[in-house]
């Protein structure tokens, strides 16, 4: 199995963390995203919307998007539930994740860390600031009532959501005003074979 | 089972075409996004992130998330196949169509059906013509290769991008350029118990 992806990036941090968790072996090959490597034919084959992270079983055999490879990779396991509710919970936190929460901080991150925040992009990051934090607020309600996004067990929900929580100071965001949801970033990174990202 | 939704939203039109397709009866609840009405104490109670549609099984017991709703309601039919990978395929579609399409193709149909296209809001309506095209050239891709997004079979993946791709017009988006997409609307259409949006 080869993982394609970028260490610095949290969505690729996500499909990592499932395999750590899982104890799943995989063949990692970088790709760097400003060198636009996700951008030539080669890599477009694989993923038609070029972007990373990008699983391949086999060759012609791809998935992309995040949550949808971890999702895959952990089916079967408790980190992905079977029951219909549970796991409509989850699925319900990461598409959360995906419309509400990295649009904002994960861009905020990457026009600054990646970026170096440049003046033609000060409004923009700016303008991240606001949903970024209704999204950190909507986390700290749940966050208070459940230890972890989707109840009492960690599923597959809290890897997608730390990939890009536990980073969000990268992106302006200050945590201490949401101390649930910094007792849950310990919590993950409490985990039997959790790894740090790179 | 209550839906609570804005008819002529995409992301609720999802919810209501999957009922539809599940002969799933439910009572449907309007909410005017406009008036604010995801914005009081009432609705946040029900959804903290203050978003359409949602779904209440009973008081206490919601769902969120448009895609993560119609998966819940098409779990165990054959729009939500269960194999492995078949499932994975479908999630892949809709984290494209929340991350990739919907940003750019609902928020472009937004500010120019809901708002009228006023001035301040020019430069964001034509920054979202690249994305959208960009969507629909990777759907073009596949739906040239496959009946519908994930595959022989019509599934949740095809009422996502559906929802938002039939009315991508009003976002000022031609659809003359992708014969696929535009064939695959057709098939949509012309399924046993649709219905069309209000
Ligand atoms: N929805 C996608 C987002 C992936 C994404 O945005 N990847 C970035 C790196 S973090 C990328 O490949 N960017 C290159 C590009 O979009 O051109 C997912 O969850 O996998
Ligand atoms: N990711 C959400 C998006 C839902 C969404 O953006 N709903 C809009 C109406 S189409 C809404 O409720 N907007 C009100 C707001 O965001 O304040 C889903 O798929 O359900």
């Amino acid at each position: 199995m080869k993982i394609y992806g970028d260490r610095q990036s949290g969505n690729c941090y996500k499909v990592q963390l499932a395999c750590d968790f899982l104890n799943i072996d995989h063949e990692w090959i970088d790709v760097d995203i400003l060198a636009n490597e996700t951008k030539n034919d080669d890599f477009l084959a694989r993923n038609p919307n070029g972007k990373i992270p990008l699983l391949e079983l086999e060759q012609g055999k791809t998935l992309a998007e995040s949550n949808a490879i971890i999702n895959y990779l952990a089916s079967g396991s408790p980190l992905y539930p079977s029951e219909r509710w549970a796991q409509a919970q989850v699925l319900q936190w990461q598409f959360f994740e995906q419309y509400s929460h990295e649009p904002f901080i994960a861009v905020a991150r990457f026009i600054n860390k990646y970026l170096g925040l440049p003046d033609d992009k000060v409004e923009e990051y700016e303008s991240k600031q606001t949903g970024g934090h209704k999204a950190l607020k909507v986390m700290e309600q749940q966050l208070g009532k459940t230890p972890f996004l989707a109840g009492d067990n960690v599923t597959t929900a809290d890897i997608s959501l730390y990939a890009y929580t536990h980073v969000a100071h990268e992106g302006g965001f200050d945590l201490e005003a949401y101390p649930a949801v910094k007792a849950w970033l310990s919590r993950v990174a409490a985990l039997p074979n959790f790894k740090a990202m790179a």
